[in-house]
């Protein structure tokens, strides 16, 4: 749906809508007992619900597509993951909690070993550990550019982020990681005035950076990219006039749903922790978006035990979560992660709604087949945000 | 998904990719038994196949559209329908294997029959034996147009093909065929100036094939439409990173085929040839289309039993297609061709698609019927490459 469609048909109501998106929710059988995780984990309360509400799969952004995070989610937010795009470097940084401003252009660094010729003999660095990348890290901070600001970041192991701020640079920036290794680190280059400025900064902070990091024996080099401006994303609370909280643990997912204009309530704790804080907040919002993440990552790990066991965890919040008596709520995934795969994957994703307009369908528990059946059908996940305005009454009729 | 996108998702794999299109594959039933042509056809290996597939029914253009044979390809090749058009005289020309240059304007010839006020009596003119129309292509052949070369060429019947080579020649022209009797064929008119000159050639033409045709009783006359250059189409293996081929009995197939850049490998002598041929040069490509015609013949004839037989002899072939050990198989059709209707129709068509990251599904058989429970929903045709390409493991994650 277009935006400008969403923001015509959105008309005031005192109704909830909750979301839970269980990240990477859809797998795929195992060949000894042809089940899913979904088919194979005890989910009773989940399937209880799925006879009580409307049922199918939702393709992220296109069939045979794999969605990264990002994509994922704001297809659940109701933004076409084709239109809007979120820069590698904007997600790293808002993944550690750095808040982009306006001025901002950020990038996704990289350590890397290079050898006497400066050719890249690792691109990881043999994957350095935080304690010695983050050590790196403040030492490259003492660099100065000139006119602008920068920050250096660490994120994890051989990764860091690093923000330049400062008016009218611009993210048109090409990487500076060739990519393979028996070849020096690339010059950054621009593709527009603005861009030329940043790459020629960037360029001076490599020559700078590889200085101070010279005599290290392992991340002695590095190459950066992704760079991005914060996007401009239309504000999800403007578009569909709701006040809306996320409720997430990892950064990345608060860092995408601030993006969209969302308040992110802090919930270190987790599940009850999330639940707790939107009984706290119930008055002050109308749509919540909670993020499970243990199926994602049993799933990224190929442990098939663990994500069935991760989807049961779940299943056990779900008496709490109806409780907390939304007129709508929804439960479905940004992608596939089958254990299987070991990865994202392109494959459908289960997908309900329950509210008191939901119509009954034919599917009996809340897995791939019986969601395959369900009187949604396979739909575009861009639709879930019209299809929740509607069961909340908060969509006005289109046309005469 | 548009092509630019495919370009950046597409990523080198060592893995094989092979498409069956049986055309004209979806059927309707017949009152008396309530049977489609695939429910009542014994498809054995097809119905064992379906239950280890991913399953759908194709949408080739749009609800309500009924394809021809160029929009039901290219939809299955990945190319919207209605962006990229493929011309009737170029489809008419690839049909009976003409190579088109850049260089050239062609057009589909009617020989029709002229009163002696030079009216239209006879459209078709009274659908005159190929073994006299073919005589009169020859007797056109000796005109000669200034600074231009022609081609004339016998198609069947009454049908022709007109090629005009010479640089510069604009496409834009109009029929001459007033589509109706009573009235003599109308003057071509040029859009532009190429197509102006264009024109002019062709009105050229016709005055001086009306000479050479003036003595005879039936094909006295022609009309010309359907004017078209040989369309830019972005190429196959560009787009998808896949060496193609196209094993394909008819020559309209192999033309469209090389029109999208495929290679087009001899096997007239069918299925069989068209096995031996792939496994002879299994290491040369990495996507085989295979195109099956007798089932859309046994349609067009209105002849059931017929389409259910067709349908019967590729079932049969099957085990030896799954045994060639691509990784990812599909089968599935340009359009329906439903032997009640006699001709090609907008049904969506049965689609699987078979790999080992296959979701298990609920379709027990490859039908109109089952294929509409399957995983995949109805979904566009244009998806199928894609949702192949996924499969393949030749696609990279989308966003981060």
């Amino acid at each position: 749906m277009k935006l400008e469609l969403a923001r015509k048909l959105a008309q005031p109501a005192s109704t909830k809508i909750l979301l839970c998106v269980l990240d990477g929710l859809g797998g795929l059988a195992r060949p000894e007992t042809l089940r899913s995780e979904l088919e194979s984990a005890d989910t009773t309360n989940l399937d209880k619900l799925v006879t009580r509400s409307e049922v199918g799969l939702t393709v992220p952004v296109g069939h045979g597509i794999t969605p990264g995070s990002g994509p994922g989610h704001l297809a659940l937010f109701g933004y076409d993951p084709l239109e809007f795009d979120i820069g590698r470097g904007v997600l790293e940084a808002t993944g550690i909690d750095f808040e982009l401003g306006p001025n901002d252009v950020a990038a996704r660094g990289n350590f890397c070993t290079l050898d006497a010729e400066g050719k890249i003999t690792d691109r990881r660095a043999g994957r350095v550990p935080t304690e010695i990348s983050s050590k790196l890290v403040e030492r490259m901070r003492t660099i100065k550019l000139d006119g602008i600001e920068i920050f250096v970041e660490p994120v994890k192991d051989h990764r860091f982020v690093l923000v330049l701020r400062g008016a009218g640079l611009g993210d048109d920036v090409t990487t500076t990681d060739p990519q393979h290794t028996g070849v020096p680190p690339l010059p950054a280059e621009g593709g527009d005035d603005a861009s030329k400025r940043t790459a020629k900064l960037v360029n001076e902070f490599v020559v700078k950076a590889h200085d101070l990091l010279s005599g290290e024996a392992q991340a002695n080099g590095l190459t950066l990219r992704g760079f991005a401006h914060y996007p401009h994303l239309p504000s999800f609370p403007d578009t569909w006039g709701v006040r809306a909280a996320a409720l997430a643990v990892y950064p990345m997912y608060r860092g995408l749903a601030r993006i969209a204009g969302m308040t992110a309530l802090p919930c270190p704790g987790g599940m009850p922790e999330q639940i707790e804080r939107i009984k706290e907040r119930w008055d002050d919002f109308d749509y919540f978006f909670v993020h499970y993440k243990p199926t994602d990552a049993a799933g990224e790990d190929g442990d098939f035990e663990a994500k069935c066991h991760a989807l049961q965890e779940f299943d056990a919040f779900v008496p709490q979560l109806t409780d907390l008596g939304a007129d709508v709520l929804m439960i479905g995934g940004d992608h596939s992660t089958p254990a299987l795969m070991a990865a994202h994957s392109w494959h459908p994703v289960p997908f309900l709604i329950n509210s008191k307009f939901a119509r009954e369908g034919n599917s009996l528990r809340f897995d791939e087949q019986e969601c395959a059946k369900g009187n949604l059908g396979v739909f575009p996940a861009t639709e879930v945000m019209p299809l929740a305005m509607a069961h909340a009454g908060r969509f006005t009729k289109y046309g005469a």
